[in-house]
């Protein structure tokens, strides 16, 4: 979920959670491989894993992993240093589903890792960076490696969880949490693959509902029901109705912080974002791209069709000039004030005994936000 | 394990037993489709993920995922036709974590895959199928996403587990042993493809305890242990004690069925095997590169070096004679008879209240096989 400007700043996002979020993961990482780096035979193995996690997964905003423990705040009535722990440790978890290759193939995307392999490395584009450094598959001697490191991260959940849930009453459940959002993200994954053609412009399949789909299966799952999921399962809430309230709230929020972030790519300010948005050039099917064919005339089509997917500064603005003719920054604005209003009807109506000061603060979280 | 030519064969291999097997698979097609059949935003993954299951699943021998059952019928006190049910889904799971990429990749090994992407197809040897039919991410439209299609075969296992299962006092044992299953093969994995240079030949790493590591971790494991231990689970065996000294037979016994492997893949009549080995061709450290660098002197090397990993039938050949002459084949066979009584030796001092029978009856199925 998006940074902080809100008021509830302080309750939500201080840096104190984040440091003491921080400390927690070296404990993780050794965890994890110290079985195995006792065992001779296996211990290069595990030497190379532990690069594989310290490399990979410790960076970024981490507001996924951050939300679990907010939420545990949020939900629990009395808050112990103990279980805070505890849902450090569930919210490090839900980084490394964050790291499972389907979302980020460790710096690289499926479509991206067969463009890595289809073209010879002298005219592939090597800015490819991931948080900063270069992506893991891209150092020397990893490559293809990394499908079998993206595996080792989604298995060392497993670990994770066995080592301090497994005299909980709520390890089945959450393990059986892990499996469906894993599941969930997979269907999702297969959705964007059947949509995205990789060599050519086809606008055939983007539309909204398709877009909306894979926004839900392949993002919003993992990334905002998961880790309030978790914290709900944390403090004994477990029951089938709270559960399906929770998600719809929360998988509409997923779909809105996905809007803003497909709109923040083409019209932000990259010194305010920090990162260049490319997803006219990537051929995305993107929340602008599908609005604009559904208001441009056969003319416009054409003329999108002439200037998507390529990598030329000139038609990426033509594209945007496009984007702006069809008025779609009035209509993102639009949307921005309908979706908020929506999530908080959502959250008047569906909440029940749960906290609604929860979900409205991490609505406020995202709500206008410019990166 | 092997196809079965001894005694036992009515006991642990009839014909019905396979029968009864295959019925049980459309059925769990179904479950495992029929949720996201009825969600029409998710229907064409689903639809696609059903061919999946049907294409790269139900074939082969089945002899992992017909261990469950036979173990069963061995450990139980009284087999009831619900529970040998049982045995045969879970058989199913198994045969599921045999179709996981990193084993087969769908038909593919990782070092195969690059070379898919790094070789353009028309240079490529067709001959690629697996099961005889063609591999499927070498299928039309297929390519890239076989990664993720395999990603949903192991997530299956889960979706079972959780149908069948969730209510019995093992059920938690058993995904847990799926999860620490998973983990070792994706360790053996990574020795194998640390040892495993791509492109020329590099004896340095062929030695006979990486070699055992490796059969060991990305096999033994998955294939020896996992469907007799989940028979164990079934059946309420669940004290590490038993569970260690089955594993040590099992892991013993799988050690045996690779090296037979590699021995048949070189010096057996592929009109017996039904396949053509290539093992020489493909660069792989199997147990007969092992010996010979163990046993050569430094010219006979250097003749190794020369004339291993290369598409060339002479010098597969070659190699073949090399081997003769360093008398591998007898040695093979001395290793045979010694492994076979160092088997029953454990199972004498090991098995202790499991079965003993059960453990014979899996040696004496793969003893001296000829395929």
């Amino acid at each position: 979920m998006g940074d902080s400007t809100s008021p509830l700043k302080k309750k939500t996002c201080s840096s104190t959670d984040l440091e003491l979020f921080d400390e927690v993961f070296p404990k993780l990482v050794s965890d994890i491989v110290e079985n195995g780096l006792q065992q001779s035979e296996v211990k290069d193995a595990l030497s190379w894993f532990k690069k594989v996690c310290e490399y990979n997964v410790p960076f970024g905003k981490k507001n996924r992993g951050l939300t679990v423990v907010h939420s545990y705040k949020y939900l629990a009535s009395k808050v112990t240093e103990n279980e805070l722990q505890q849902a450090r440790i569930l919210g490090w978890c839900v980084e490394l589903v964050s790291n499972h290759y389907y979302h980020t193939c460790i710096g690289m995307k499926i479509s991206q890792l067969q463009a890595f392999f289809l073209i010879t490395d002298d005219i592939m584009d090597d800015s490819i960076t991931r948080r900063g450094q270069p992506c893991w598959y891209r150092k020397p001697g990893v490559g293809m490696i990394a499908i079998n490191d993206a595996l080792f991260l989604e298995s060392a959940i497993y670990t994770i969880l066995k080592k301090y849930f497994s005299d909980k009453p709520y390890y089945v459940s959450i393990m059986e949490l892990f499996h469906e959002t894993t599941l969930q993200t997979i269907i999702g994954q297969n959705l964007d693959l059947m949509m995205a053609p990789t060599d050519h412009v086809d606008f055939t399949h983007y539309t909204l509902d398709g877009y909306r789909a894979i926004v839900k299966w392949k993002t919003a799952f993992y990334s905002f029901y998961l880790p309030v999921a978790l914290a709900m399962y944390m403090v004994g809430i477990d029951d089938a109705e709270n559960h399906k309230n929770a998600k719809e709230i929360l998988l509409k929020m997923g779909e809105y912080f996905q809007i803003q972030d497909d709109y923040l790519d083409c019209f932000c300010d990259p010194k305010v974002t920090g990162k260049v948005g490319t997803d006219i050039e990537d051929n995305k099917c993107g929340w602008l791209v599908v609005q604009a064919l559904m208001r441009c005339n056969d003319e416009q089509r054409k003329f999108l069709e002439a200037n998507y997917a390529q990598k030329d500064s000139s038609k990426v603005a033509k594209v945007k000039e496009l984007y702006k003719e069809l008025k779609l920054q009035e209509l993102y604005h639009q949307y921005e004030e309908e979706s908020y209003k929506q999530i908080m009807q959502l959250t008047d109506t569906l909440s029940g005994n749960l906290p609604k000061e929860m979900f409205t603060a991490y609505a406020n979280k995202i709500f206008r936000r410019g990166k």
